[in-house]
């Protein structure tokens, strides 16, 4: 039997200038901001979840975290560092990251400009994502 | 029991420019190339399998393909028509495309340069996804 969320998808375009702006509305989370624009609790799709996200430059590193999911980057724009587990890899636009399901993840942003990146999650909804930030006690 | 590719996920970065350029081999179904950055038959990852694609401006169209896992699109540049299940849809820079399981769908290139977009797929390996191209009888 298909999961409900599967017997509803259909085909889908979103344009990221149309989708809202979201943060964690808790600075020690972090600057970052990003837009969902794929994720089943408010489009029909299913099985992947995809947004963009942005670290202005400068911006706090955000807090490790972990999530059950395994999750991908591609890097649209600028450099960073991601730190995945204790060890950091240098990332810059173009770049592709896999993080492990439950790895522990952060990502600074080392350049001049905006630090841009496309995230996906092999989840039907953003919902599914329970992100555990540990330093938060 | 955890599959053997996600027993040995580890985390991974690989960069665009390292990653061999592919293509059909097959002038038919379209002069689109591509890179694939994760996919578990050549890096450490499973549950997501992503790449970037690249069709050339002024490209034939790719013959209306379908595979069972469902994908997604997120288009780095350009602006074409992504047809799905006979349904035409605009796409440009920063739009996100649901492609639902078994839906037939083509992409064409209608701007002045190239079209590129990253695709991702809800599997462990891009071996994992068979393409079939109806037209090809």
């Amino acid at each position: 039997m298909l999961h409900p969320l599967r017997m509803r998808a259909r085909p889908i375009v979103v344009h990221e200038e149309d989708a809202e702006l979201e943060s964690w509305g808790d600075a020690a989370r972090g600057a970052v901001h990003w837009r969902t624009l794929l994720s089943g609790d408010r489009t029909a799709s299913a099985a992947l979840t995809l947004g963009v996200a942005e670290l202005p430059p400068g911006a706090d590193a955000p807090r490790p975290h972990r999530h059950a999911p395994p999750e991908a980057y591609y890097i649209l724009e600028g450099t960073g560092v991601v730190e995945i587990d204790g060890r950091e890899h240098a990332v810059r636009t173009g770049s592709a990251v896999f993080l492990p399901a439950d790895a522990s993840h952060c990502l600074r942003n080392t350049g001049p400009g905006s630090l841009r990146l496309v995230y996906v999650f092999p989840v039907d909804s953003f919902e599914d994502v329970e992100y555990v930030f540990p330093d938060e006690g």
